[in-house]
């Protein structure tokens, strides 16, 4: 067995702790795995923690004594947000130190940056953790799959949104009530719209993406539409048109360049994809040559964000074990420059969309709706329309493919009719078909 | 761009043509990924093919020369079966080269004696394409899960399994008749044993399970029972009680060692890999950290093998790029040692059971049966009988977990009762519970 490497952990939240007790709880395997032992020589933490830390572990409140540590060999960043973690990482990867991060809103909004640095100092950013928890997509991503051309992926990436929407399908109950309950359970956080926006998804799939399609990181261009509108009612509409609603990261290559949207998405209930509920996570890669593979398991936790911040550790100690510091797999995508390929604006994209329209009940309604919808070049694959005497009611269609601008040109102008008496739900079907 | 890396490709069927069609169609993204062109320039065919082999290749039907072939660094074992496989490998191997097998048998009932030949000769053994085709789950076990404890591992790891049991699960056909079908689609061979007697998907749950545990590969140990004794209305009766009928392979790590098993068992629908149909594959993986992770896709075809070949192939072109010839991570489990742990024989592993006697329908027969099982101290969880008038009938037990050898005896009592009047079928059930 070879000399053990140093690692420091700085910041002992859910994911730092989770990290710290699985080396420990688990070293004897992570040692005959990794080909030497790894051990914890730093912690640094601003606040006390409910986790016994071993006296030869140095304690300190400071990340940058880490970093400035010629003993530490690996520094995992466990603090989240960008200040001092920003910091902490770029200096470290000045210093020649490999670094692991869970960090998943650095890696999409400053990764560019971050990763030139690894790269001119010859070491590694490892980023396993910071999508999908404890599934090794990542890897999956970079190396399993790197013999295809990845023509889409797409990805329940929120533990949470799930949950929420896994709730309101099953029991009918609205956004707020399964909100507070998640909220209850620990779940949602207090200020819930990192999750139920679609941002932490947005970070996830924009990390995804630029792996797929070897493109540079691009959180900003990347289309970011929450769950907190959708009606129970449309989860239902849904299931009875065959479709279950899924809070979906999508990236996609066409002719037209790069396609990265998060948003509430109909997936056909014959696909795998749509049994993953509750907190569970699940990614679909479509690659030329491997068909869809599916990676399905918990997203979130503190022992399976371990699960990926310790296989970053072990793939690190075994490089260095063999005597070389710089990874053999291109950190991000490629070996040399990224592809500069066009985002696709959210206009431009062509969907086939699920519509509620919430009408007065009264004669001609149906064919005042067509007529708009016709005028724009959209056609109807499917209605629902339930039997009310008198009030209002709602229209549900499903639409064949159209160009999302006349989309928003058509609701807008049905929302003038003055049949309808509220505001038109509008949910996208996934772009590709189910089986695919 | 650095220099290109050398392939010869030995055998050119399913996945040694697929895999020269992937190279040759996507070299571009292949070598920005790999750092460098990966370049074919030998293959060994015995049958000439209805593909293109390019001039700059040399072709010719002796795999051997491209063994002595110095220009040659990373040979495809693409040839199936024993012989001249081993001597092609193993000399391979011998001489430095490294060596990307797809052949499971090769690797389950020879690996020990290669992968030692690979380590002498600080060389690859690369395997990926030998389980569950396109699906990368050697590396996710090797890498992305080299943090766990894996304390079990689940698969359905042969499709034409999968699509006999889905489509007789879904039409209520028998066996018999869905294997033609499956003939005639080309899913099956005109010899089926090796697919529906498990024999194929023993293969491969023995190279799962050394990963997983650590231990030398002992296809031997890895009891084996095939699909061709369910009739349809078992699948009736298991979907009646909540479940369905997969035939699985199971690695578990208990604390009286390793159970090693590929039998028709019952899994609960609410477990995502019930969902799991047709020619599709999926291996459900728990770790102590990483929870249960599904990995699931085509499992096999010409494409998704060939991904699965080529991406060994790039990560050998990584590791050469960086001057290295010996991988970084084992290539079996450890480095180092194996663990030696005792395999559970078949009779001493408890499990839940599924019964199905078929009993003359007259009075007491209940009695008499509940008796037989109470003596082997077998308790019922739940009954199916329904009810006919006169004639025979089949009484569908669900027990609760007893071991093999109880079971067995209590079944050769019941066949003696003069109430049983055909063969009794049994079925195990999965030995975790849904939802871990």
């Amino acid at each position: 067995m070879q000399a053990p490497v140093n690692v420091a952990i700085c910041g002992l939240g859910t994911v730092g702790g989770g990290s710290l007790r699985l080396l420990r709880g688990n070293a004897d395997e992570i040692a005959r795995r990794a080909g030497c032992p790894i051990q914890v020589v730093r912690v640094a933490t601003r606040r006390p923690r409910a986790i016994k830390i071993d006296s030869a572990i140095s304690l300190g409140s400071d990340p940058f004594e880490a970093v400035q540590d010629d003993n530490v060999q690996v520094i995992v960043e466990a603090m989240g947000g960008f200040d001092p973690a920003f910091a902490v990482v770029s200096q470290a990867l000045a210093g020649g130190k490999q670094v692991v991060t869970a960090n998943k809103a650095l890696i999409a909004e400053r990764g560019n940056e971050l990763f030139a640095i690894a790269e001119e100092n010859g070491t590694t950013l490892a980023y396993e953790s910071s999508v999908a928890g404890g599934i090794p997509i990542i890897k999956n991503l970079r190396e399993g799959l790197a013999a295809n051309r990845i023509e889409w992926l797409a990805g329940i990436i929120n533990g949470t949104g799930n949950f929420i929407l896994t709730e309101m399908a099953v029991g009918g109950r609205t956004f707020e009530d399964v909100l507070a309950e998640a909220q209850d359970l620990g779940y949602a956080e207090a200020d819930p719209s990192f999750d139920v926006d679609g941002i932490d998804a947005a970070h996830k799939l924009t990390i995804m993406a630029s792996i797929a399609f070897g493109i540079p990181l691009q959180f900003a261009s990347t289309y970011t539409e929450g769950i907190s509108t959708l009606a129970p009612e449309d989860l239902a509409y849904a299931e009875e048109l065959g479709y279950r609603i899924k809070h979906l990261g999508i990236a996609r290559r066409t002719d037209k360049g790069v396609e990265m949207r998060v948003h509430p998405t109909l997936i056909s209930k014959r696909w795998l994809l749509s049994e993953v509920s509750g907190v569970d996570n699940a990614v679909v890669v479509k690659g030329h040559a491997a068909g869809s593979t599916m990676y399905q398991g918990p997203g979130a936790g503190a022992d399976a964000t371990a699960s990926a911040v310790v296989a970053d550790i072990i793939d690190i100690a075994r490089q260095l074990r063999a005597g070389g510091r710089q990874p053999l797999v291109p950190s991000l995508h490629y070996h040399g420059a990224a592809l500069d390929l066009p985002v696709v604006p959210i206009d431009s994209i062509a969907s086939e969309y699920y519509l509620r329209i919430p009408v007065l009940d009264r004669m001609g309604v149906m064919a005042r709706i067509t007529r708009v919808l016709e005028q724009h070049a959209i056609s109807i694959e499917a209605v629902i329309q339930k039997e009310v005497h008198g009030g209002s009611v709602p229209i549900v269609l499903l639409t064949h493919a159209v160009a999302e601008s006349s989309m928003n040109a058509a609701i807008a102008e049905l929302a003038k009719l003055a049949d309808v008496v509220g505001p038109i739900g509008r949910v996208r079907v996934a772009p590709f078909p189910a089986g695919e």
